[in-house]
C-alpha cells in the first residue's frame, strides 16, 4: 500500500490515542517450541503452512489430550486477543480515531462555537493534523466530544450506525471488513477446542462491543478496554447510565494483565498480540508454572496492508518484538504465513 | 437465633466495610406481576408454592416461550445476584470481615509492631469491638492489612484455605455451607433456561472467586465485586500483579449498574438483591424496554437465619423495600416462602 496522504499526515494521531506504555521484560533463555510439522491444510485455512501455524495448532493439540502432560480444563482455557493490529487494521491511525473525527463533524451543527474552538476548528476546516497539533491534550478533547455525554444506550446506537456504513479511507473497505481473516479462523478453532475467547484492548471497551459479537463472536461481557467514568442518573424520567467526559481507564501495558486480573480473574493460556502495548499480556500469559504460548502478529505486508513495526507510531513493536525473540514467542509473519489477509478474502 | 456476643458487639464491623450507599428512587404506579399460579413442585424443590416462586418460575417461561411477546433470546439473558444476604448470610458480620479478623491473628507474628498499635492490638486481645471503635478507617486499616502486600496467586491460595476450614462462630457451619439452597436452585433452573449468572457484589472480588465456582457454580470470569489497586512487577525474577493496600473501587449501590455496564456490557433482565446497596441494580434491571424482573431477599426468619430489615447495620433493606412494594417487584419471605435455608439442607 502507497505512501498517503493518511500515513503522511494523520498517523501521529493514532498514538495519541493511548498513553504509550514503555517496559522491557528481561529477555531470557530461549524456548522453542517443539512444534510437529505436519500438514494441516484443513485447519485455519488461510494460514500457510509454517512454524508460527504449527506452534497454534500443537498447542490446542497439546491443551485437550486429556492424558497429556499439558492437558488444560476447558474452565482454564482462556485465550486473550488485543484488537488494534491483531484482529484488525490499525493504520494509517486507529478505527477509533476515524469514527471520532466523523462524530466531530455530526455534531458540529450542535456545537457552533467549536468553528472558533481548537482543535475543533481545524478538524472541522478538514486540517487534522493541525486539530492533533496540540499532541494528546487535542487527541483527549476530541475523543472525549465524541464518545461523551450521551448514556451507554445511545452511544451504543450511534456506533453500531457508524459501523454500518462507514469505510476506510484507503481501502474503501467498511472497517469491519478489515478484521483479519486468518484471526478470525484461530478464535473459531480455539472456540471449537473449549477455549473462552476475550478481547483485551487499549481501545474503548463500548466501540468494540459495537461490533465484536456480529464480526468477531465474541459477546460484550468477553470485552475489555479502555473506558470512560459513568454516572448513574435518575435525571430525567428512568434511571440510566450516562457517559462522562472524564477517563476512568487506559487498558493499554501493564494494564492489560490487571484489568485481566480484575474482570477475568484467570492467568490466560493463550495470548495474541501485535505492539509493545500487549508486552505485559504476554508476558502474564507465559509466566506461572503452566504453559502458556504467547503470539505475536508482525505486520510485514506492505502490500496488502501495512509494514511497520520499531519505528512505527501506531502499534510500535520494538521491546515486545525483541522478547520474542529471546523467549521463542511465536511471530507471525504477515506476508509470509497469511494466504489472505482481510474476512472479504482479499 | 438467639442474641449473641456477636451480635451485640460485633455488628457493628459489617457496615464499617461498605461506603454506605443511601438514594432514592422515585417509587411510580405499582405494576404486579400477573403470575399463573400452579404447583410447581418439581421445580425449585426447596421453595414452598408462593407467589415469589411463582413470578421467578412465570419470568423464566416467558423469556423462553420462542414466540411470545416476552421472549429473550439466549445471549441477553443475563441474571445479576448479589452476594452477602443474597446467596448467603452476612450476620453478625460480613463473612469478609470474619476472613479479615483471623488474617491479623495469622498474620500477628511478622508484625510484633502490631502488639502496640490500634485497631491492631485490641483485635490481638480478642477486643473486636475495640478494634473497630475507630470507625471506616480501623475497618479499612483491617481489611487492608489482611487482603494486600501479596501476589493474587498467593491471595487466592490463602483464600481457598481459608474456606476449607472456617466456620461461623454461631451456627459452626463451614460459612461455604450457609449459603441459601433455594437461591443455589435458582441459579441451577436459570442455568438450566440459558441464563448467564453473574455475581455483582459489594464483597471484595477476589475473596468471593476463591469459593464461587465450588459453592455457587459461577467461574471466577463472571464474579464483579469490591477491588484493591494492583500493581504489575517483575521485581524478583518472573512477573506478577501486587495486590497494594489502596482501595480501587467499592462496588456497592449506584456503583453496581456502573460496574454491571463496564464488564457485563448489557443491562441484566433479572436482578437478586436484599439490601439498599442493591437499589440501584434493580432499577437498571427494571428500566429499559425490555421486560425485567427484580427479587429482594427479605430476610424475616430469625428462627432458621437472621431476622433484620429498615434498622439492621449489615444488610438494611429500607428504601429498596419501599421501592419494591411502589413498583411490584418480587420479595422474598424467608421465613415462609423457603421450606429449607442453607445448602446443608437445615
Amino acid at each position: 500500500m502507497k505512501k498517503h496522504f493518511w500515513n503522511t499526515v494523520c498517523r501521529i494521531a493514532a498514538v495519541l490515542l493511548l498513553a504509550a506504555a514503555a517496559h522491557a521484560g528481561t529477555p531470557a533463555g530461549g524456548k522453542k517450541s517443539d512444534a510437529i510439522v505436519v500438514a494441516e491444510s484443513a485447519l485455519l485455512p488461510s494460514w500457510n503452512d509454517s512454524p508460527a501455524k504449527q506452534a497454534i495448532v500443537d498447542f490446542v493439540r497439546r491443551a485437550i489430550a486429556p492424558d497429556g502432560d499439558d492437558f488444560i480444563p476447558p474452565a482454564e482455557r482462556i485465550a486473550v486477543f488485543d484488537n488494534d493490529g491483531t484482529l484488525w487494521s490499525e493504520q494509517p491511525m486507529y478505527t477509533q480515531m476515524f469514527f471520532t473525527l466523523d462524530r466531530i463533524q455530526a455534531l458540529a451543527p450542535l456545537h457552533p462555537e467549536w468553528r472558533e474552538q481548537e482543535p475543533f476548528a481545524s478538524v472541522l476546516r478538514g486540517d487534522v493534523a493541525g486539530g492533533l497539533a496540540g499532541g494528546v491534550k487535542s487527541a483527549f478533547q476530541l475523543v472525549l466530544a465524541a464518545h461523551a455525554g450521551m448514556t451507554e444506550d445511545e452511544f451504543a446506537r450511534i456506533a453500531r450506525k457508524w459501523f454500518a456504513t462507514a469505510r476506510h479511507p484507503e481501502t474503501g473497505r467498511l472497517f469491519t471488513d478489515m478484521a483479519y481473516q486468518p484471526m478470525l479462523e484461530v478464535m473459531d478453532y480455539l472456540r471449537d477446542n473449549g477455549f473462552s475467547i476475550h478481547i483485551v484492548s487499549g481501545g474503548g471497551v463500548d466501540l468494540i462491543r459495537a461490533f465484536s459479537e456480529k464480526t468477531y463472536g465474541v459477546p460484550p461481557e468477553n470485552v475489555i478496554g479502555s473506558s470512560l467514568k459513568t454516572e448513574w442518573s435518575d435525571a430525567g424520567g428512568e434511571p440510566h447510565v450516562l457517559r462522562t467526559a472524564e477517563i476512568d481507564a487506559i487498558n493499554d501495558g501493564p494494564a492489560k494483565p490487571l484489568s485481566i486480573q480484575r474482570d477475568i480473574g484467570k492467568r490466560p493460556v493463550m495470548a495474541f498480540g501485535n505492539s509493545d502495548g500487549d508486552l505485559q499480556m504476554l508476558q502474564l500469559t507465559t509466566s506461572g508454572s503452566r504453559p502458556g504460548l504467547a503470539v505475536l502478529v508482525h505486520h510485514t505486508d506492505g502490500e496488502r496492508e501495512w509494514a511497520y513495526d520499531r519505528q512505527s507510531r501506531t502499534g510500535r513493536l520494538d521491546k515486545a518484538l525483541d522478547e520474542a525473540m529471546a523467549k521463542g514467542w511465536v511471530v507471525v509473519d504477515m506476508a509470509k504465513d497469511w494466504s489472505v489477509v482481510f474476512s472479504d478474502g482479499k
